[in-house]
């Protein structure tokens, strides 16, 4: 049994990560981490574990743990792992977008197993990718993998609004954002660098631009993401690189329909739709940003590291409604 | 032109006010208070209000005023009032909690015009009823006035998130309350303290409870309150005593259909239905909490104090979807 | 392996049926059959099971199954009984209304495991009860057990949108019920019927009225219903009645906070949680209707029937979110 | 007093179009035409205006009608006008997209208000823009007036459910839709056609393509649009353009902040947001689908064709929650 630990255990990515985790086959969940619950039962901060778990929060991790999942957010992870109360043995799997960016600094691999599987499975350091950016890259990797990436891509993209964290402010308060739409971020998301580091290792002549509308849904769990560019590729060739592509990565599906979030909410699945309308090729991908985005593929990550199939606790009944 | 002042004009309640007044015929708006705010432009707090206005939040409440709206939260109106920054000359129309109850310590009538609009013609001080509080009471005052309150009364209710106010809180936010329902106060509402004072205004035997289940709905705004209880009269004989009590009641409709929130939402007025099954009178009514359950009702009592038709500014088109 | 039939296998209930028996470790899903969609992949209906099966509707049921779940629809089970198209050796689990009530002219067995467990272990023929009916039966039952129904039971309850089934409506319709709220059948809904039975069957002297007042509530899964009614009993002394009667039944857990609907959202769990207020005893359950409401139970009554552990296949992540 | 029909009067466009008709000043809504609905009560369609109106639909249009409107849908209204119904000195305002492309079959002037009002105030035919069109347009004109749409236009926009009409349809289900993003007719939606007729009206050499990504969003009302372009122009010099174009344009604000659809929906007015980030000046416009993208403008083209102060009768209270 692989022992894990997780800090920031309190928050919305801990929290599913922990759902995952528990009935995860081959993992013992031994020390969850939440200054702000210290002592407290896990099921204090997500009741939906009643009946799962009997944990309580610890103030400091267990040195006990074969792998640690970072959860306490952007620009946190950092001090944590300087600070030394990780054990040297433990694997590391940051949820956060403090490594993610390559840097002689660190020593952590990008997380997205469709781009990095072998180096994650060598890897003792994992960067687990944005929400938004796995979404958008699993639109893109196979065009830039065939070098295909030969102009500007727009993309519109569209998030539930569980990637917006815990903490209450105005554009999660549900009396505005029920029954509601806005943009935020335009042309300037913070994602955008790992995205483009990840077309530029496929393809190291790109060099274009990535202009990227997030869009804030009136909706919990989700992300779509729709990218396109000119092409003078089939539409039949671009789905064969697709298929071809993917083929041994479990999670990707291309559907022959067009896709809306809901068909793989709870699940750590991607579903892409392609189609090819006046000279421009369109990807539609959509993913759960808690799962496939976040917790899901941090799972994916630690059984790729722990060489475990890379599904192992991972088949998951999804919501479609 | 009634010349209005609005105290904690930031807020919920306050800006579905300040839209009213805007657009009332016969009201200037002076001044709107808010500490939080102050010297910013009302379309700060306000956005919508766009090209409707250019007034800018005050630190202190303008003299030159003949009504003041108090929209500053249960238990701040009695400071408010006490503290003395409002001309005695003007009405004050307060919004809380804070006046409601009956008590030799004021001379506040409580705002409910359906009940009370002779006592509020007559009024320098009204005391706006609670939405719950509101919705209840149109269900029941006809029953109360024929004597006919002879058991305990069940409500089942439930309310639009707005009710809860504008501060962030667990459960308005969104990544909880959407696609959600809970109860709360169950049995307990602060609301029945008032809804009994009025009961046994028109019935003064009534020495029942009313036990009320009030639940938070995965939507923004409105109310729908069911009433029932045991009766030997007919529904024909109730449905008459009903239009009798609410024939000249401009904004109160008895509907032969099963109502809706949304039937009455934007607007001031309330549906009811009625029904008789099994012995129970069950009377359905739907209000917008935001206006005929706050600030829709606080103009409908302004109207009546300053000696306009009550309908004056409150002829409002409904959302309907 | 369990071979398991499906007919009516394009509806909601078929849908979440059948994502939990292609991941049930003990069954085979054989044969799922629905006239509208016949020869189709199961992915048209069901386009999230995308890569989870290659199946495709059948027009009749193979005759090679062990167990046939009836989810076509009230009023059409007996006629598919009748018709003989299913194997005299198969164990039948219907879905719908047909043979929920006690009658000479059937042998099905009510199948809410808390109430009867040993019965189904035995049956050849499992009535699935109502989702409304699971929920407010699991508030009730172990006062009815004490005997303890000694006035009328008042019920508050409110649903999500896919019990309304798969047909679109006018109050399934987007634009109508979003963001709205509603109720339906006071008084009268059918599930009463068989919630009285099972009560009868506990406490058999029980001769009052349950009141149910459904909702239509603006989200998609779940049923939350608070039940009340007077008692001299402790809070605690009810606890405990509560904590023994369901000591064994792995579904159902006392919460010691307040719950809502999305705490069991996609698993096959039941939270219950105890107040008492004015000397009235209120129970507030929730469930997911497709799950523990229908095709989870339908299940855990398959693992009851076929000697498996009663949660095999049903530990299911919650959504949460 | 113009006397005023309309013809498809069970709908969605048709029941907005008559709240607004019903509190015009200078209207009289003498004729509601509907077979469906022939010698109902207005009020059994749209059960919101209780107590507004004692109307019955009309089998036949009264032939006493200074303006018609017609929302029967696309394609049915050139049926209507060669059948020859409605009288001729009525004017029409057809809310179809029958009449929208200019073609020398007809005398429709397409009424964008924004574009076209002088040519409005004298014509006798209407096409009411489409709302999608509409909101586009809005952030497109001033560019197109200066001649600055010089490479090709993306856009990225949502839309909520009431768009797609009435009929209770997969994609309007609630049980879908709700919690649920998705996209449709990418890059060929039917409102490009009417978009790039107005864009080269204003700039005849535009000869780029509009990149279009409509999405359907988990709510009922309003619609958002981002459209996007290179510019070498500064963010205040576009301003200054903006400014100008809609000086005289009373429902058109320029917005300091980022714009969300709450803040319009319930009224006519349009709200704007520029940013200008890495060379793209990005336009960000809200509208209600209802009320200016249908309905509303709909009025305002009456209130131009009959001389009218062009916001007569639409000054509406937004909702904001």
């Amino acid at each position: 049994m692989i022992k894990a630990g997780v800090m920031g255990g309190a928050g919305y990515t801990a929290g599913e990560l922990i759902r995952i985790l528990l009935h995860h086959p081959e993992v013992e969940l031994k020390s969850v981490v939440s200054r702000s619950h210290e002592r407290e039962f896990l099921t204090k901060a997500h009741p939906d574990l009643t009946g799962e778990t009997d944990l309580k929060f610890d103030s400091d991790l267990s040195q006990d743990v074969d792998v640690v999942f970072l959860c306490s957010g952007h620009g946190k992870s950092k001090g944590l792992v300087e600070k030394g109360g990780i054990p040297d043995s433990a694997k590391i799997i940051d949820l956060s977008t403090d490594f993610r960016h390559k840097d002689s600094s660190h020593d952590f691999i990008y997380g997205l197993p469709e781009l990095n599987r072998e180096e994650i499975k060598k890897a003792d350091h994992i960067a687990n990718p944005g929400c938004f950016a796995t979404c958008i890259q699993l639109t893109l990797l196979p065009l830039a993998h065939a070098g295909l990436l030969s102009e500007d891509v727009h993309v519109t993209a569209i998030t539930g609004s569980t990637g917006a964290g815990q903490n209450p402010t105005e554009t999660t308060h549900f009396s505005w954002r029920s029954n509601n739409a806005s943009i935020y971020k335009p042309l300037t998301h913070r994602h955008l660098k790992e995205i483009k580091q990840s077309l530029r290792q496929l393809q190291n002549d790109f060099n274009n631009e990535v202009l990227f509308i997030p869009m804030r849904g009136a909706f919990t769990r989700g992300i779509l993401a729709a990218s396109y560019l000119s092409t003078k590729k089939s539409l039949s060739e671009i789905t064969s690189m697709y298929q071809e592509f993917y083929t041994d990565h479990p999670f990707i599906y291309l559907s022959k329909d067009p896709v809306d979030v809901k068909q793989v909410v709870g699940t750590n699945k991607a579903f892409l739709f392609l189609q090819k309308e006046n000279g421009k090729i369109l990807i539609t991908g959509v993913i759960d940003n808690l799962v496939k985005g976040a917790s899901g593929q941090a799972v994916q990550n630690m059984n790729l590291v722990f060489g475990l199939d890379e599904t192992t606790g991972l088949t998951l009944k999804s919501m479609a409604f």
